[in-house]
């Protein structure tokens, strides 16, 4: 839909009058808890917009920004989150952090949930799914800016990494070592993050001429990270890219528990500059996303948003950087073969 | 303050009509900027709740709930967070989470932020600085609970866990094996938790014949740990217990940068079971304070409450358990001094 619902459609919607559905939607209690329920549903699915009018005139401000990210257990996302909230905090902001669990449904809901709380501005890791509510929720004069993942096709300014600079760096050194059987832990396709990752991938293979028959289509878990590591180790690999962070972290385990020595047996490169990726005894090399620099311009670029200002950019990409550590320090063992 | 301030009461203090009090603190543009931030200011500092009359009498729910938690980066209150968050969304609640940085202001503005959303309920990390703000709104009518910390001499449900069976567990194990010099990196005493842990280890240590001469007064971050570790081991132990999960990362920094191996040269109990405990060439013996069953049972606690029941406990004190893994899986090395 590309006009957000009216009080009138809702009460269509939801086979009540208008001033039922006013009612119910204000949570009065002379109207049923069945019916409020079910107009709060129906207004939830038209992603109605009480505000619409209002907001446009209302300089009123809240102070209170938010945030929807998919996951907290997710240390990349909570990086985000702790740099945000701080960032926020000492600019008199307080951060409301709302979290999908990687669900499409869950998503919709807190985007819709942060809307209802008139907080100044909102700062959201969308999806495709969630399209049609940002961006009524951008026309109902809410300032959103994303991160983590563009949507294209809409006028929201977005804040991302790219992946090629760091990956291709990470493939050179590894190629310079002599590694010519690399293995690649793949994100899911379906994501922007894991198809642009996995095409500067096989782009530099191409580039070096390095073999792609390495790569492993896993997900953004740990299981996949673990799965693929044992898949690939298999093969015969003598290094190992992982596509995110929580792949690196399975990977690793796979490794300790099977005795295979990172930085000698296997060169290995993990994702996100993480605290857990030097504190290891062979401090892990990394594609670094610059999470705290990301999240400090989009923080910045929704202020802006709140003030009044346009954005300097609508697509702030930021490269990914490689640091190379111990765990790529090596060349591939004499008997590769597993 | 022991009775929530009134608009009268917030009218006097910032010098204006309750007339003029009122729109302000409605944010109306009729009043000029200066004074609705005048008048907002002082609402905040004197816990001002304006739906004290409506709150008890209103039945409408947002499904919306409120955690507040010290920090994301701490992967402890991240795993409650992401707890809280999961079995919420299950029920049709929404989380709106904020932080407090570890910082008693930002702690008080976070929880009023909450407070003016009206959520149905909240969650939240206290520390003795909030007590007086939740003990206003929990008497007009937002149910509130309390995890990881008690706040004595309130009515407040509190979901906590006691250090002294998993401790004891701990230094029993490291006794058995031969262990007679065991450190502590304790936290700070200032908390309840710091105190309550470092009591514990003192207590079994003169129970069980140890010495206790090897404490650290540390704090919870990972510079601390780095630094007790380092002062701890010149001081020759062959035992360390770290006494929260940031240090328990710091002490392992340290062993990691100076080819200290943990499970041979020396025996290490790290703190919560989080994923990066098992994940570890020798996995981390640890002191589990079971944060999920712990978050869990807030969370059914505050949805009683919300209900309109009374808890069933007013103070839910979970015994902390130990596993023990192969990093304390050894004896003294035959050298001990250092």
């Amino acid at each position: 839909m590309n006009t957000p619902a009216n009080l009138k459609d809702v009460a269509e919607a939801a086979g009540v009058s208008i001033s039922t559905a006013s009612r119910a939607l204000a949570g009065k209690t002379s109207i049923s808890e069945k019916t409020r329920s079910r107009v709060q549903q129906v207004a939830r699915e038209l992603n109605y917009q009480p505000n619409v009018q209002a907001r446009g005139l209302r300089s009123a401000r809240t102070n209170i920004i938010g945030l929807t990210i998919p996951s907290l257990t997710n240390p990349y996302f909570a990086t985000m989150a702790a740099t945000i909230q701080e960032r926020a905090a000492a600019n008199g902001h307080t951060t409301l952090i709302t979290t999908s669990n990687e669900d499409p449904e869950q998503l919709k809901q807190a985007i819709y949930s942060m809307s209802q709380m008139r907080v100044d501005g909102m700062i959201v890791v969308p999806s495709e799914n969630s399209k049609s509510l940002l961006m009524n929720i951008h026309r109902a004069g809410t300032p959103v800016v994303l991160i983590d993942r563009e949507l294209p096709g809409t006028p929201l300014p977005s804040y991302a990494s790219q992946a090629l600079p760091g990956i291709t760096a990470a493939v050179a050194e590894l190629a310079a070592r002599g590694h010519t059987r690399i293995g690649y832990l793949s994100g899911p396709v379906e994501t922007s993050t894991g198809a642009q990752r996995l095409a500067a991938f096989e782009q530099i293979c191409a580039h070096t001429g390095t073999s792609n028959d390495f790569i492993f289509r896993g997900g953004y878990d740990v299981k996949k990270g673990w799965d693929g590591a044992q898949a690939l180790l298999h093969r015969g690999i003598t290094a190992l890219i992982a596509g995110d962070s929580m792949m690196t972290f399975g990977a690793l385990d796979y490794c300790y528990q099977h005795g295979i020595n990172i930085g000698t047996d296997l060169a290995f490169v993990g994702f996100d500059d993480l605290v857990y990726m030097s504190l290891q005894p062979a401090p892990i090399s990394v594609i670094d996303q610059n999470v705290v620099a990301m999240s400090e311009q989009a923080y910045d670029g929704l202020v802006r948003l709140i003030g009044g200002a346009d954005p300097p950019d609508q697509a702030v990409v930021l490269d990914t950087t490689y640091i190379s550590r111990a765990s790529t320090h090596c060349t591939p063992p004499t008997t590769t073969r597993r």
